[in-house]
């Protein structure tokens, strides 16, 4: 586990920004936290809905364990849907120093429901941040050696604004009148971060899925602000079938009566079972056919004959179950929904007249792309397009498909290819870049 | 569209069939009962709930638009759950006409939320047989030359026993006392409908999907009755993948607040919300990636911009909400639980020590297996491993993979190569089994 910098990002913050609150907590204490249940983040794990806060809306969503900056009311964020998000707030981590020349740091954008805890223990259920084997002291994104920054997107539920958040013109969580965001209002909301610590060039900016589709907006809207961009497992632009994929979710979660138009915070009840079944359908296209068949096959749970009823008889079964229940934990229902509407919009050569090597053309940024065998959510030909496009904008790119069974989420696991390819990607562009090579000192 | 059969299947019935019951409406008054709205069938297709009928059960469960067999109560159907259904109901649908020897008779079985009627107008939707392409005067199983029979599954919901029938114990729906069914369970009633029928062996039996895991049963467990056989697009086995997503559906039926443990027919409300969420999600496993962007792409649903809502943006939206809600018109949703139930028990070499060459030894079957390349639900691996299996017991087989974008529904389709190719199997096998040509006088 890497250990959040100490660094004070108010010291850093430009003159236009009015960084109105920081919370910090060091990562050991996460842990205390969940493990002893103080306040109400631990009554709430079963109770099977995401951690509320007093007020009725959801802790992290105002109160979040994390850098926060809260940009003034004066200065809203115009959304691709026309309207005003005002203040914008952006909660984030970072881990490692930034150097003098602020030339090291590190973007990572975090995938569908992934947050900003990277690679420090989770503040509400205690595990460890999502990219440990690609984040920390030694590890490909070497936290010894560059400054990485993590933000929650907007439309999340932990910290950044989200429909968990309050609307200040009505004093209650936003709900559904949060705007509808896109990938880009993502990445706008992540320049604003940067802006604010200071930094004008990213030396990286890097991400899987969702992540890499932010990844590849930054490429886009800032090329000169990203010096390398690695998109894992992503997109150009999200499939008919990973749209219906999420619609099946939404659906999920509004046909739950709980879910009452998106206002359930006004109430008791959370919209948990209509947002564990959309979990559950998400979950199985993160794996494969093989690793199902690898993991469970038709092994029964518990027994050695089958009981012939609607239980969960197989560990498959037991499995999706689990992961249905335990995402409720942490997730809100209408960031979902505003999650994976925001990846439905992603389209990124619709912004360039069709043609996606426009989008790319003249791009000085060095890319790298990696996909996987058997992820048939973001397929290799998915990569291969942007590849294409890169290369007829006269881009830098190298690509690599990795051989694994692991599916889409071969990105967040320990898959040797992938973290040699990144690291070795990312020690060239160190060179290209003039930073100190690792272990240096500084 | 096929005209039913006119025979009487009564003076057919064995000396230990009790005829109770006989239900036969011809074809073409069901339009008029979709059209004109007779009774409780139209009104209900506007409440988005199955048809119920004034006791408050499912309208067709119990009295069908189809022939019916109804054994008696001292002849139960002993379940592989070791439990008992009693009486046994069987409804079915034929056309054509059995000849004199008995031997021109093909058995069709149906997929998961199919039904007996195969080339007649649906009596809910009225909409026209689901194999309409394949069944027919002058198709591949052509009604002029072949007795074609189909009868609903046990655990389906349109006049066979199943969850909406009534329990003569109580009274009542049977709702979840009704023992789970396997595709063994399954076979075994309709094996007693064609002794009901005199016939001692069924020229073919053929079906796609959960179909043809019954034409894979049919072929170990009643080798000297079935002289050829056609799975299509079948597994030997349910894999984990499938049985997840089978999960999904189930879990989403269940989290509805109306299913009410099953028992909703009790109640005015049904879990229409809960079973179109498991429709929709299932219905993306039936197409492909390619056919879905085909046909939908990133298309906006009458619109020329995105709205940025939660609406149906897209077509591909707009499609799958309507294939939950007209499903649920049809189909009862603790049906989808007994029959989704049922493949994923599904594990035809599990019978015989985990070897499915040993399902097929010294079969004297001719097989003709058919799999489609884009279909991800029951792959090509599938039919090629039942085919292996098939090669070593020694069994005659033929195998075809059809080129189509179409996915796993590939078999419900016009697909001219699936239709040639069984209309060529099918002829070679009536030559060898001594049947007259087609259109020679009989």
């Amino acid at each position: 586990m890497a250990q959040p910098s100490t660094i004070r990002v108010g010291a850093m913050r430009d003159s236009s920004v009015n960084v109105v609150d920081l919370t910090y907590i060091p990562a050991r204490t996460y842990i205390a936290y969940a493990l002893f249940g103080i306040s109400n983040v631990w009554s709430i794990q079963h109770m099977g809905a995401a951690a509320i806060d007093p007020r009725g809306g959801m802790a992290e969503a105002d109160n979040p364990h994390s850098l926060v900056v809260r940009f003034p009311q004066t200065e809203p964020l115009i959304t691709d849907a026309g309207l005003e998000i005002a203040p914008l707030t952006v909660a984030y981590q970072t881990y490692g120093a930034l150097n003098s020349a602020k030339s090291n740091a590190v973007l990572i954008c975090h995938a569908l429901t992934g947050d900003q805890h990277v690679a420090n223990a989770h503040p509400l259920t205690g595990k460890p941040g999502w990219w440990e084997t690609m984040v920390g002291p030694g590890r490909p994104i070497d936290t010894n050696r560059y400054f990485v920054i993590c933000s929650n997107v907007i439309g999340g539920c932990m910290g950044s604004t989200g429909p968990a958040s309050l609307n200040p013109a009505t004093g209650k969580p936003y709900g559904l009148e949060l705007p509808v965001i896109t990938i880009r209002d993502m990445v706008c909301a992540q320049a604003r971060l940067v802006d604010h610590l200071g930094i004008d060039q990213l030396f990286c900016v890097a991400g899987g899925s969702m992540g890499g589709m932010q990844v590849l907006q930054w490429a886009a809207s800032y090329p000169q602000r990203v010096f390398c961009a690695m998109p894992i497992a992503a997109a150009a632009r999200h499939s008919s079938q990973n749209i219906a994929f999420h619609e099946v979710g939404r659906q999920a979660i509004m046909a739950d009566p709980f879910w009452r138009g998106g206002r359930y915070f006004e109430t008791a009840e959370r919209p948990s079972k209509g947002l564990a079944v959309a979990r559950m359908a998400a979950h199985i296209t993160y794996l494969s056919d093989e690793a199902l068949h690898r993991k469970f096959g038709r092994r029964l749970q518990d027994r050695a004959a089958p009981a012939f009823s609607f239980d969960a008889e197989f560990q498959i079964e037991s499995y999706l179950r689990h992961q249905g229940s335990s995402f409720v934990e942490r997730f809100d229902a209408n960031s979902y929904l505003y999650v994976t509407r925001a990846m439905d919009y992603f389209d990124l050569a619709d912004d360039y007249g069709g043609s996606l090597a426009l989008a790319f053309k003249g791009s000085k940024t060095r890319f790298c792309l990696v996909s996987f065998t058997s992820d048939w959510l973001f397929p290799t030909a998915n990569s291969r397009a942007i590849v294409h496009a890169l290369n007829a904008g006269g881009a830098s790119v190298s690509f690599v498909e990795i051989e694994t069974d692991k599916g889409h989420d071969a990105f967040l696991l320990d898959v040797p290819e992938l973290l040699s390819t990144s690291k070795g990607f990312l020690d060239s562009a160190a060179r290209a870049r003039g930073l100190p090579a690792a272990g240096a000192q500084p």
